[in-house]
């Protein structure tokens, strides 16, 4: 790996409150291994707001049968 | 990293395909992203499943409201 390359993967490990040693020949697989982590965490984070959408569909569709439910029974 | 624990960390290196090289000086930090990124994936699948589940039972609302809907027009 480049300097350049390695000095930047230094970076986004201490960014990412990593503060453990890293040497030139493994710096591929830390760069992978912190790719890979990345991306899964973009991925649990958009999950986390398809969840939270969902939630609050169900709960909107909740109070729309409630709300049609107490019309219906008083004749509003 | 004593030489058991490092043979381990090169064991799960393999099963998760990484191919790249790990020196035993970057060893701890290695396995300290690797132990992350497992645990992100784990709480990924967790998640999915919430969204599935969540899907599942927005589903099963709607075709409650669906069928009592048409049971109250048909006079049912």
């Amino acid at each position: 790996m480049e300097s350049h390359s390695l000095s930047q993967l230094r970076k986004k490990l201490q960014a990412l409150q990593y503060k453990e040693g890293l040497d030139d020949s493994s710096a591929p697989l830390v760069e992978k291994l912190v790719t890979d982590l990345l991306h899964t965490t973009d991925s649990y984070r958009d999950l986390k707001l398809q969840v939270a959408n969902k939630a609050q569909e169900l709960e909107d569709g909740r109070n729309k049968v409630g709300s049609q439910h107490t019309q219906y029974h008083s004749g509003v």
